[in-house]
């Protein structure tokens, strides 16, 4: 059993329940992950997620190598039959077996390059890993997905909504200013996680952001901020940059940071971001300080999504 | 319960007896911080405290999170109100709240940058933390001081004294040369801890190294150093910058280099540095490995003050 | 007791039969390491041999502690008597010292600077932390030798060298091209190591270069590849500088990567290589993809190797 996507949930709601369950009693199965050994290897810096999913294996009672790959480790090749006379010293079909032999779990942070879109969406850091590791992979960010992010985010929303009782959240993923060019990767989650989600769900941006038509399906896009932001309950943040001209920063528009005017457009909604955040580029101080800002709970959601997805898959080996 | 600085110890004496019998029997509270995590977060380079408060922290049964924070995660914005469009990705306000999340300890080294005294004497990211974060914090070496070694020193100074019966003893800090700038830190803790000590206490250095005056308050500087080590029974040595020109290095006399014709002019003292050090720059060979020298007595210290520092800590949450 | 080289093992048989025991019961011993901590410095990268030496220390029940020395500590000087005024922080006499009061067992990688060869064959840093290190060491690779890797070698020999019956196996030690300078060190150890194994044993290389001849002694070296390999039982392929022209790539003859016509003049050779390989450079993608292949069974046995020398070590103590 991976955990690669939010596809590999099979019921969301089963998870977010058992990972609540966690939250409330987190070291109920330290014995279970007792002499079981998880690889975390990063090829991109990690806060959260280094230390969430590291304190996730240890409440499981698992022992935990952290391996920064880019820097302890040697430049990996992942192309087939490719001649290595070049910069990379090992392959993936090789470095995928070596660790599975030393871990019971590897799980991988691996950003997209940004630079082509086909390469970053053929994931191929984590399928190489997927396709020659015969351990259980977890991702930890990969070029396309973030889902122990969105995990958590289904974690922090059903604890929320109890405040709306059982009315239907409306949700809006916003897209926001950035000064860098950022990944696809949580707002791709995210949406793949809120499609199945009781909702009313609304994606915003300026029109260039589009992101990748697959994965946003037939989910409402809307186009005026303002009007997006009207009556919802919920406003998820992210900068992306632009899918269509593959990588680049087409806008730093500020009229969309999001600002306390902004959220007085909607139903009292609350803040959500999955951090790092730029404040006063993507959010204001006063938003992301406010009672309504529920990032810190996300971030510590973090914790609960990386047990249950061990927890599972621990039972499952 | 924060540990930021000698301040922040009621009874050295007390705290040393107690590191002592922690030497004694060093795996008695092992119990204690059971299912406690502690997260040690690196801005800079480290050998004694990083492993020194590895070891005392599993020694009391804990588990440990290392992070080279300035390698391995996000650059992060200390100021308030900063429009985060430059370098820095995360706020320390996310992220001390966040970590503390995850920590129930959260360890801190990040030297000065010996650039800007008044952002170095604010200690920007140790103060950033304590005002951000949730759990105890824990100075490792701030721009400011070094309180984990100064503790070290005075339980190294109380086991070595018993040789002088209950003379009171003359304890010299003496500057030293250096070929790079170095920060305050370590002289400070060490003034601090030492004007609370039962002992003669002089500091010699070169003119124009005169240390912040509101830490050297009155104890008693002597510019010749040759006089200040006449009748001493311990020579802690160290280098630092010029504090008034701010940061600079203003002499490197190696007239000031320890030698054993300086260490002649004592009461047979013994040697104390809180390594690394520069040998045949700061101290002669012939000096630091004499049987006089306490350096790695000094180093083995670190680890009961750190151990003492965190099991006062897991008593009090 | 030291575990710096082949010829710190007394009976390579006893060894392996123990590690083969360890292998089917890897936490027989889990106690054996209770309360005691290993060091792991790294001055260069490494995969196999840090996550197996971290697995191989927690499965006896150890606090294992990494350390990257190169990024994250001082700069170390090891010469005797130097004036430290340039850029070298910490002299090996002090580190060693006081790591040793942190770990009851440090374990060190230091390659080859391929520069100076004096400097090399004096393995400075390993011999300087043997000389001033209280407490056991292991190697980790050195600049003469991977001992670990040639334990690791002898296992997996041993365990498919069953299939010969009672017949003295002929083994190859086959040079291979790589486009950078690669040490010596891997080629080294494997020679010590089959010089004390019943095989007839064959070393085989382009001219220019000869290993060092203090290592290869009365080992048969055939300059012919081809003939070399006429009935070889395994091929052990690995490419090395030249030793004479130190440290020099003097040839990239890629007449002699292992291809499937190469391993087509052996008796059914199985290949054989440490890890990391360059794929279709030293050795092409059929020959390390074959049923024949033994690289991932090596890289397994890293950890038994390590598993069992930690076990003697901690016998010891």
């Amino acid at each position: 059993m991976n955990y690669l996507s939010i596809k590999d949930i099979d019921s969301i709601e089963d998870w977010v329940k058992e990972a609540r369950e966690l939250k409330q009693a987190p070291l109920k199965y330290k014995q279970l992950g007792s002499d079981k050994t998880i690889g975390l290897l990063f090829f991109n810096p990690s806060l959260r997620t280094r230390l969430s999913t590291q304190k996730a294996s240890q409440q499981l009672g698992m022992n935990c190598m952290v391996m920064n790959f880019d820097k302890e480790g040697w430049a990996l090749e992942y192309g087939d039959g490719v001649i290595m006379d070049q910069g990379k010293s090992e392959h993936v079909k090789e470095a995928a077996k070596v660790i599975s032999q030393f871990c019971d779990i590897i799980a991988i942070r691996a950003f997209a390059g940004l630079e082509d879109k086909d390469l970053d969406k053929a994931e191929v850091v984590l399928n190489g890993f997927v396709k020659y590791a015969s351990v259980p992979v977890v991702n930890m960010e990969s070029s396309v997905g973030h889902p122990l992010q969105a995990l958590a985010d289904a974690i922090t929303l059903q604890e929320d909504k109890v405040r709306l009782n059982d009315k239907k959240p409306k949700v809006v993923l916003s897209w926001a200013p950035h000064p860098k060019a950022l990944p696809h990767a949580v707002a791709n989650s995210f949406i793949e996680m809120m499609q199945r989600q009781e909702a009313e769900f609304v994606i915003t941006h300026p029109e260039g952001y589009e992101l990748d038509p697959e994965v946003v399906g037939d989910s409402t896009v809307e186009y005026d901020q303002n009007k997006a932001f009207e009556g919802a309950d919920y406003i998820y943040t992210k900068n992306w940059s632009s899918f269509r001209e593959y990588g680049k920063v087409i806008s730093k528009d500020v009229s969309w940071t999001i600002s306390e005017e902004k959220m007085a457009l909607t139903n009292e909604a609350r803040f959500m971001h999955c951090l790092p955040v730029r404040r006063n580029v993507v959010v204001n101080d006063a938003v992301i300080e406010s009672e309504n800002s529920l990032v810190i709970k996300q971030a510590d959601n973090r914790t609960y999504a990386a047990q249950v997805v061990l927890k599972k898959i621990l039972e499952s080996i």
